[in-house]
């Protein structure tokens, strides 16, 4: 399983994704799902995969090489906005599963997704979601988050503190503490944890970090957490009954 | 959608379950999925029950109408362990499957789930759950709570904060607080929630009590959570990046 984040927000994205890859519990990798494509100065385009492992690689290749290869279907240095990259990579897994699906269903689920999120000059930064079925649909103000994959045991926390004016250093500590929920509750999601943080109207990938599990930030945030929702739940009162 | 809790402590049980049942999003009603059968100073057995409404109520009334009757197959009376009682629910369950699948299989999903809480003099309080198959397994120290319906939202503060040694009213807190959890987050789960607490070899079910969406200790505990996890959370670091 996987479980990858996107969060929209005023001051611009984070994107989030872990790295875990297995199938069945005895073949377990560690795989990154976050894969960035920047112009810098003209466009950043951040996509997260879940999903079939050759699926979502063959996606990412194919758009890989044809960065800037004139492609006018796959090169996504000539999307005129970030709604038109999405397409783009959604026609790109279509055609991969048109080629692939036949042969891998009788072995097991060929399907993936994505998040893409990023911004290309003279729009403002934007976030979508690709479904198995290369349509996909945009976050907004009303819904700052998006997510793939293993995406309920970290919705709670988003859902109580995150919201579309939180700042991106904030966001990026809600963004740890949702995936720690979900790491903590669910075996097949793994760290090392990728974390981009995009400030609008940068328009370049930098200030991206990776979380391994014994990230001494990582393992503060978690230890300083733990210890305050057991006094926080401890102070609550007990029912009467 | 429904979410049912067990949880198997030292000092006794915790059980619970929310009471919406839909079919849609236009076929929303209020249903009790908690049944109780004791006999005061001798047996209390809980049953929680998710899954298709009319599989579920067809176990309950077939377990009420036997209640006392003789019957060696379904009167819980004569269940000599509480492993005798589940098994026993688990084969009405298998009746009733076998009576009704096959003409509700065009319309949906007629299967169904139970966690089997209580007490039977002689015995440690035990828990169960019953998988659609009608078989079933058990909870332990090391496994003290079990879920069924729509477990994942609620887990993530279970898995934190509840130990075998946790005692009932703070382990009431935390079945409220996971409730809370997957009601922000999931609208398939619905007050009233319905909770049980059973103190160890008392033998009795008198701790009920059912905690509407008004409920004044409710509406307090979620606010209290609320500001005291904004707090916490505000108080953590932000990662350098």
């Amino acid at each position: 399983m996987t479980y990858c984040l996107g969060i929209l927000l005023e001051d611009g994205l984070v994107m989030a994704s872990d790295s875990r890859t297995n199938a069945g519990v005895d073949q377990i990798a560690t795989v990154s799902k976050l894969s960035t494509f920047a112009t810098p100065g003209e466009r950043v385009i951040t996509v997260l995969s879940a999903g079939n492992l050759a699926t979502t690689q063959a996606v990412i290749s194919s758009l890989r090489h044809a960065w800037g290869n004139g492609d006018p279907h796959r090169d996504l240095t000539l999307a005129t906005s970030l709604f038109d990259a999405t397409q783009k990579i959604g026609d790109c897994l279509r055609d991969v599963l048109a080629r692939e699906a036949s042969f891998v269903h009788p072995y097991g689920d060929p399907s993936a997704s994505f998040l893409v999120g990023g911004q290309i000059a003279g729009e403002a930064p934007r976030l979508f979601q690709i479904y198995s079925a290369g349509n996909f649909m945009e976050a907004s103000e009303r819904t700052p988050f998006l997510q793939i994959g293993e995406t309920k045991y970290g919705k709670p926390i988003l859902d109580r503190l995150l919201r579309h004016d939180t700042g991106l250093p904030e966001a990026a500590k809600l963004t740890l503490l949702s995936f720690d929920a979900t790491m903590r509750s669910n075996l097949s999601v793994g760290a090392p944890i990728d974390l981009l943080l995009y400030a609008r109207d940068t328009l370049e990938a930098r200030r991206l970090r990776s979380f391994d599990e014994g990230d001494p930030y990582l393992a503060g945030l978690r230890q300083g957490y733990a210890a305050g929702l057991t006094s926080l739940v401890a102070a609550l009162p007990t029912p009467d009954m």
